[in-house]
């Protein structure tokens, strides 16, 4: 398995909007081979921030790697950059590889 | 629910060691009130370390507050900080609660 999460700095106060833009967006994942299931996720208040990240899993790299060079990704992120202010700065990417 | 992870800077050339002593540890978490599963994840290799992330997931921050109250923990946790060399540094906490 793999767990693909993207990191966001959601500024002080957006998060409520930051959290409508994920309820309300088609991610066209269900029929995508290989996706297991997606979490948005909340962590810490910071000075200027709250840190969320987009949580998925995967039945391997592979299977993520694909989807992200297909028309799937390519819908769910059409509209991605937009609300601008809510976000400090550009999302930071991991992926990691279920080891146990 | 709530996700619980620590992270782990494991010295080059040390991530087979690491691994096992997590393969080999008792956890005492099957038991535990609110545990549903736990993963021990493997992140990008930097350049003097591997990042690691041990991500424990929960029925909810109470659960996993009182484990880490716990004799269970206690007894998880009796043999850590063995080992120093294979850990650059102490791991860093996050906890995040599951929104979507």
């Amino acid at each position: 398995m793999y767990i693909a999460m993207n990191r966001f700095k959601i500024a002080l106060g957006r998060e409520n909007e930051f959290e409508k833009i994920w309820k309300e967006r088609e991610t066209y994942l269900d029929d995508v081979p290989g996706f297991l299931n997606f979490h948005l996720i909340k962590g810490e208040k910071r000075e200027l921030h709250t840190v969320y990240v987009s949580h998925s899993t995967w039945r391997s790299q592979c299977d993520f790697s694909n989807w992200t060079k297909s028309k799937e990704f390519r819908s769910a992120h059409k509209k991605a950059g937009g609300n601008k202010t809510v976000y400090l700065g550009h999302p930071i990417f991991e992926g990691f590889e279920v080891v146990l």
